[in-house]
């Protein structure tokens, strides 16, 4: 099993490295990380990540992941990331988006009519693409994963491991990552968070939303 | 606040990338990495992270925080790593190990009689360091900080900020994160898991854990 991560400036760190860590424990699986070229990758927060290979040297892959953050936002504009993912989709025989990299799925027309998940920032920018946003940590359409934003990629990993390598394996994995979650106070959603701590991430999130709904309405005129 | 966190060779990498990307949220707040060399350092599973400094760079930190792997238990036993944590111990204000980060703290003699957690596997070993192992996922003694394994460094890194910059600011990063965590199945601890799963994880780590005892033994005689 080849498995290609693909590495974006200003990606969220977490959205690639929590499913690293799930997917890079299956015996047999290969996992390679893809980038523009060779030059570290910084992250949104400054964690700067090598790439074991440039988007030309990718020859075989057959499960694709792709992160999310402002990263995403900016390759869903870029041909060649479009293309990349084109390719890559056409031979893999799954894909994984994670938080918002379905939107570079969406910008490369590979969502239209199928369930998708993403961040609860910027979930119902994906029916532009013509997806069907679901507000789910995990979501299955045929052979697309997607994810809600950035932690439920760890969710999202399991569940691909358990389909692909087998439940025991992936039960294996969520022990070895001692994977039994206890966040201090309740929340991690808009639902479960109060009112004032849900308006103030919209407010510290307004110019990351006004970018993005501009990325993705031009992403969809070109599709 | 300049928050401190060390890189090693061979660490888990999600041990330092999940508490990284609740920590470097905070406003305000200085995140470094540092390593022995400026050279790129490579966790377990082929995650190359490149630091921002190494340690005769590190000036002032006021939180130090620590992952672990097997890169740790290797750390343990160098006299470089063993003066670094001491010194930066000294003059931080908290310290924060995650996973198997704790037995670094344990061998540069921070721990005795504390109360510390670590990754279920290794848990136990603490006690070599005069430590009381606890069976929490985040575990708060004093100004010592420490997780148990793997993902819970992302529930006790909420708590950190939570004790260190209020709770408004951990529940608006749990928003931002969408962390509310719901693994598919259950699992993550022993005691969730099927025995099956136990033993085979067991088995797994059968190798780890002799070379972790022999590691711990070693370090506990030198302290």
């Amino acid at each position: 099993m080849n498995v290609t991560m693909i590495l974006l400036p200003e990606m969220v760190a977490l959205d690639l490295v929590g499913p690293h860590e799930v997917l890079s424990r299956v015996p047999g699986w290969q996992v390679r990380l893809v980038a523009a070229s060779r030059a570290p990758v910084r992250a949104d927060r400054g964690m700067t990540i090598l790439p074991d290979c440039t988007r030309d040297e990718v020859t075989a892959t057959d499960l694709l992941v792709i992160p999310g953050g402002a990263g995403a936002d900016v390759a869903m504009l870029d041909p060649e990331w479009i293309a990349f993912v084109r390719a890559q989709v056409l031979q893999a025989r799954y894909v994984f988006g994670i938080c918002t990299g379905a939107f570079l799925l969406g910008a490369a027309g590979l969502l239209k009519g199928r369930r998708a998940g993403a961040h609860w920032q910027a979930r119902d920018l994906l029916a532009q693409f013509g997806a069907i946003p679901v507000a789910d940590r995990v979501v299955v359409d045929g052979q697309f994963y997607t994810s809600g934003g950035v932690t439920s990629g760890i969710d999202a990993a399991l569940q691909v491991v358990a389909d692909l390598a087998g439940v025991e394996r992936a039960r294996m994995i969520q022990l070895a990552l001692e994977y039994d979650p206890a966040p201090p106070f309740p929340g991690g959603t808009p639902a479960t968070s109060p009112q004032p701590i849900v308006d103030a991430v919209l407010e510290a999130g307004k110019e990351r939303r006004q970018s993005r709904e501009a990325q993705v309405a031009r992403a969809a005129r070109l599709l």
